[in-house]
């Protein structure tokens, strides 16, 4: 990573840490161009509900730049297209169409004859020192309410790889730590991508964040044996009712919870509230092509033909969630006036800083 | 497969389908002696608890020709040394321990001039006989509970290859099928040895049963949408009370059907009932290698130096069992009683039969 960053611009282009080599190969992919970013979204090369908000961020100043010899009107067109374009690369996390929207906001306000890539630049710059910045007051928000010892149990990678830096869950394990709570963490491989194995252990480790590694299914034997006294999971989409999307296994891990009086969190920036999505019913699920299943490290794993489901998220309703974590704090049910308030007051925070 | 089984004696040796390297491979396992057998029940070349069991007892046989030029007290010597470390060879699944003991109780009652190995082969093809047998009433009877058209999950592998033939909980799922009942199968893929994805899925295609292959992750999502009528799954201990050790992750899914008010059978043979273990908290865990759980194929999935927790299986309370189906009939709770009444109407039809 380039400090603490996954993706970041460098002699006009984005560079992305690609993901899905991680943690036994580090391999740098260089986006040139808005379909670059495209493409590394899709084959979820850059991936996490903020990360691909910034990635998608940059890739209008990169669409800016590609159509800066068009003329206003030219450029602009381009840079719409491009939105739109990378707005569809992947449905479910939202934080998608939130930055993409935030972008073009920028455009609508700019000068006819000023520079639009410099300003869709210095956006996108912006947000990802928000979000990393947002990340930090989350996990405060968070380690607050574990207590001395807690055995946390998390799920799929909500780390520095998933966001603008710092984490969203992972940034309440990770302040919880580094305040000295002496936590341990188990982390959930998180098939059939292993994000869990693959990046939530890696960014544990060099964090120094005792850990133990688990299958999926191991989690209702780890939470029966009484071993669990908190879930921490982050969100793809926070639905106005407080409904959840998140990587497919979370609702498992929510019912579960349920079952065990463990109490279940969801840590995420106010970006990930669609205060327009009335509740988890309407939040369209990304459903993945079957070899993600059957294929194992370029090996095949199921008889050739067989039948595969393979959702990439799931809905949690908001009767299993315990609290929702955000950088503008705590929100507790009922969750739809807190939520509001929560988006509100992240605006004028947001627009004051900006 | 030879005809409908697994494994087979075969010139003077056990024959197993290695199931480790199933389905893309179709090797066979030679074991030329007992302690043959005891690596391949320790490294899963043979897995699923009746045909361990099974392997054991033809285990057996091998020790009797390998110490049968010893005399008789010699031979049954390296019998009973052979049946310590075959019992030993893996802790969960009490078939293993059963067949032990069936075939010990051979050894016992035979004439001190008799030949050991040709009783002991008689006593193994017998059990095997009897398991086939058992399945398909265990089938009929599982059957009879599902409703027509019934989405029915399961997990792990229950079929041909975890048996003596037909299958536990996939003797079910097959009984139902070659009835018509028009079912389809939702198979969870079983991390983290891929059972399920690798075993499962072959067998139900080669029967024709339709099916879907999905995480284990996805089984709560498939029940929230209330796709699932029935949850059916083998097990490898079940406990005088009911409670019921199997393969990690079986917990889980019962958690998750009573969530969703989904019944939930286990079906197993009465060798797989172990009247002497009072509750599944007696019922010892086998930990297995992390290595299974982060090396896939060959290829490492997780960091190097990661701490793994891998149990083999996990117990499931009696409270969330619907009815555990025998080839004595359906138990129903209150188990304690139904289980001992199962265990001695089968001890009955056995000792008839053999």
């Amino acid at each position: 990573m380039s400090g603490d960053a996954s993706l970041w611009w460098e002699d006009g282009a984005l560079l992305l840490l690609d993901q899905t080599v991680l943690p036994h190969e580090t391999r740098i992919r260089r986006c040139a161009s808005w379909e670059d970013v495209v493409d590394a979204i899709r084959t979820l090369q850059v991936r996490g509900a903020p990360a691909i908000g910034l990635a998608a961020a940059y890739g209008l100043v990169l669409a800016a730049r590609q159509h800066g010899g068009e003329g206003q009107a030219g450029q602009r067109g381009g840079v719409r297209a491009a939105a739109a374009a990378l707005r569809a690369a992947r449905p479910t996390a939202v934080n998608l169409a939130w930055a993409v929207d935030r972008a073009l906001e920028v455009v609508d306000a700019a000068p006819v004859c000023g520079d639009l890539s410099a300003r869709l630049r210095a956006a996108a710059d912006a947000m990802a020192r928000v979000d990393a910045e947002g990340n930090r007051r989350i996990g405060r928000h968070g380690a607050a309410l574990l207590p001395r010892g807690a055995r946390v149990l998390t799920y799929c990678n909500t780390g520095t790889l998933a966001t603008g830096g710092y984490g969203t869950a992972f940034g309440v394990l990770r302040c919880a730590h580094e305040g000295g709570l002496g936590i341990h963490v188990f982390a959930c491989e998180t098939r059939p991508l292993l994000q869990g194995a693959r990046l939530t252990a890696w960014e544990l480790m060099r964090c120094g964040i005792p850990c133990t590694l688990i299958t999926d299914n191991a989690a209702g034997a780890v939470m029966q044996a009484g071993e669990v006294d908190a879930v921490v999971v982050g969100a793809d989409r926070i639905a106005a009712n407080g409904d959840v999307a998140n990587k497919i296994g979370t609702y498992t891990l929510a019912v579960l919870a349920g079952a065990h009086d463990v109490p279940f969190y969801v840590a995420a920036p106010t970006s990930t509230v669609d205060l327009s999505t009335p509740d988890g019913r309407a939040i369209p699920i990304e459903a993945r092509a079957p070899e993600e299943v059957t294929v194992l490290c370029g090996v095949r794993i199921a008889p050739a033909g067989v039948a595969v489901r393979n959702p990439a998220f799931d809905v949690t309703p908001s009767r299993l969630v315990t609290a929702i974590i955000t950088e503008a704090g705590v929100v507790q049910p009922p969750y739809a006036s807190g939520l509001r308030r929560a988006v509100e007051v992240d605006a004028t925070a947001v627009g004051g800083g900006a």
